[in-house]
């Protein structure tokens, strides 16, 4: 690749030694590719001189999945970067796994098309890492999640051959699923180096509605009374009242502080269609005990309160320099389950914790802030977590919705996946990667 | 399982020594499960005593998935038949895989609750076999196929362990994605045991419209037109004359026997929108050259018309004994290309072909009658078939949208799936199935 594309440098390795799960582990050296070759002979040489390497894309993940645990290689995909091809005849595209996901929905926006995913980090987040991730995205309550936009990948496997995998049509079933079971195989099966993503017609309109509720009980039955009244949304995102002040705190756009919990709903279509459910929705929210139900009147006013959404996430650390953050999912009927078991381990630990997230498809994102230096508050955190993933898995839900295992969640894993099935995802990563060179020491407890 | 369960008698061999590939290969054995325990003990003795196992829904495929082509023992599934919960909810359904796909169709209507995969088989098909094959249908168009409404799966591994893959919620990420590297496996990589399926609500209504096209081109045009136009209905049908004959000929309900194409269109949605979609199309249709348009005035007209669509491949028999069926799919902007090659094929070779099916995803069904005694006649149909699965091919399409690899399509796979990918297929059927025993001789060439 060049020296230019290449560095041992401290200085270097230090900025590719974190992504956003905070822990920083040094790799040897940083290498750019820009294409598949180039990435064949990395991972061909990796087998011959066994070391590690890591693919990352923008280091946006939550989990640590792009980190070097084991040292080695960080393969930053930053520079394959091309939309190859928007195919409106076909609605379909071809693109490179570092365009940013962000670039990518205005690309397609532009012609009239849709591309659903949405991760809170899509203005810097890649389309690649978003695959490897399988990420979601408060838009999957009506769209899903990537997996349902992947059809086909080009990637290089572990081993240095590059494989094509999939289909660019709408349906198509010639031999095993390669496809997805890449997608969301967090980097450890194949690096990805193009893909074929399936698009939408972009909907006519979107309306945004928030409403404000007094009790979070009441905002919690609110959202799974919305999926029973089989009304679904484009997105039923939730804030608990310490995400909505920290989100006022830190941006000042005018939200209520007093609210115990505030719901922004979001539905898509026609005109007719949009002013029909929003009808529906003020008045369910209003009738299940909403004290007050807005509509966004201008796509100003919208853009507003998604500002306040998305801000969250990094406001958080105002209340203190660590961040624990989990994304469990319950089936949505238990969302006021969940939200009750939240507020006793607050109330039990005195830990400062803020939930919010795509309550629409029952994902929380559950955060303690805290100071790891504090061993009594991190040994109450991490009991508060464990707590919180064993009541997820009684009610039927899953560890991650979204983020991944990584490191930070491979300690759980096998609460919730048996020893039959992990032995068999374990056997999986072999026949992909013989020589344990691609991202080792992720997902799988040692 | 007991005497009453298990049969070697030659009669009932014999009965299940097909499916709708209409190669006959006789079982040494036919046993009917009730439970995952008894089949995996079966799968145990098989490892043992190294004999075939090969499981089965209602032998509707169209591949030979199911037959013994190996001998051993038919697995029958339609014992394990229960819809175990209809979650309105939280929108999914527990049900196990001998359910028969129309009766889950009708148990979740009646619920307000919609099943979108609808195979043309689906009177009589299953819901295992629907995923083992990744079943499509002509909703797909809008909604998708299977392998988007299976969220998770419980299935015995060939070995014989009981497995539980994925998750009952929206989203889901933890662990490599076994439920997707099941669902189209073809019965190769474990038996499914019980389903946990996403449901959508219930449309509000359905309007369907059926254009007929003097000029097969006009048909084929105006399809990729529709999708061009960012309309998404939720079936866009074709049938060409050879189609619509052999449907009349069978039904006598007037159809038009002139024409050189009809498309079977139908919108949902709510009353406004599928108002407005109606009068689109309608438009659109006769500039791009429609003779005519009609839109069913009752449910009764409507069902006639899907009457006379789904009668067409059986009764194709009426123009010869032996079928030749391929279900290849094209990029939708080629499909007015795939219909002048079909074209040019039966002008070169006499034969009679005839095509329909899910025009609205590029999903052909193509269909040579033929008596296969005839031995130039059979030269002359797999040469038509090799040319059309090349042709396929080069316009980015796939040999197989929705009936699998099977036997009838394993000679070809190669031509699809390159060396690399095809050599990681086998290595995943070796780490779930080291013996070898669950429905060996299907998918991959010997």
């Amino acid at each position: 690749m060049g020296p230019a594309h290449c560095t041992e440098k401290k200085e270097d390795r230090v900025c590719y030694a974190y992504d956003a799960a905070a822990s920083a582990y040094l790799p040897d050296a940083v290498v750019f590719p820009q294409n598949a070759k180039q990435i064949s002979e990395i991972l061909k040489l990796a087998n011959e001189e066994r070391f590690a390497v890591i693919p990352r894309g923008a280091g946006s993940g939550m989990t640590g999945g792009s980190v070097a645990v084991r040292r080695g290689v960080v393969l930053v995909m930053t520079r394959l970067n091309r939309i190859l091809n928007i195919d409106k005849n076909n609605l379909i595209a071809f693109a490179e796994p570092g365009v940013v996901t962000g670039h990518f929905h205005k690309a397609v926006e532009q012609q009239g098309l849709f591309y659903p995913p949405d991760p809170a980090s899509s203005e810097f987040s890649t389309l690649g890492g978003n695959v490897a991730e399988c990420a979601g995205g408060p838009r999957a309550v009506k769209y899903g999640v990537t997996r349902d936009y992947v059809l086909g990948l080009e990637a290089v496997l572990p081993t240095g051959e590059i494989i094509r995998t999939g289909v660019r049509t709408a349906k198509g079933v010639v031999g095993y699923d390669l496809t997805r079971i890449l997608t969301g195989s967090e980097g450890t099966l194949g690096v990805i180096t193009r893909m074929t993503l399936r698009l939408l017609p972009l909907p006519e309109t979107i309306k945004t509605i928030t409403a404000f509720f007094d009790k979070i009980d009441a905002a919690a039955e609110t959202v799974s009374e919305i999926i029973r009244h089989r009304i679904i949304p484009r997105t039923i995102e939730f804030m608990d009242n310490a995400s909505i002040r920290c989100a006022e705190n830190y941006l000042n756009i005018g939200l209520p502080t007093e609210p115990e919990a505030l719901l922004l709903i979001e539905v898509d279509g026609t005109e007719a269609e949009t002013a029909s459910a929003v009808n529906a929705l003020e008045l369910l929210c209003l009738s299940l005990g909403a004290a007050r139900v807005e509509t966004a009147k201008t796509k100003a006013d919208a853009a507003n309160l998604w500002k306040a959404r998305r801000a969250v996430s990094p406001a958080l650390f105002q209340y203190g320099p660590h961040k624990i953050n989990e994304d469990i999912v319950v089936p949505r009927s238990n969302i006021p389950d969940m939200v009750r078991k939240i507020s006793e381990l607050r109330d039990k630990t005195g830990l400062f914790i803020a939930s919010f997230g795509h309550a629409g498809d029952g994902n929380i994102h559950f955060n303690i802030m805290l100071d790891k230096k504090n061993k009594t508050e991190l040994e109450k955190a991490d009991a508060a977590v464990d707590a919180l993933f064993d009541y997820t898995l009684e009610l039927g839900g899953t560890i991650s919705g979204e983020h991944g295992v990584g490191i930070t969640k491979s300690p759980y894993i096998s609460r919730e996946i048996g020893s039959a099935e992990l032995h068999l995802m374990k056997k999986i990563k072999v026949v992909f990667d013989p020589g344990g060179i691609l991202n080792p020491g992720k997902i799988f407890p040692e």
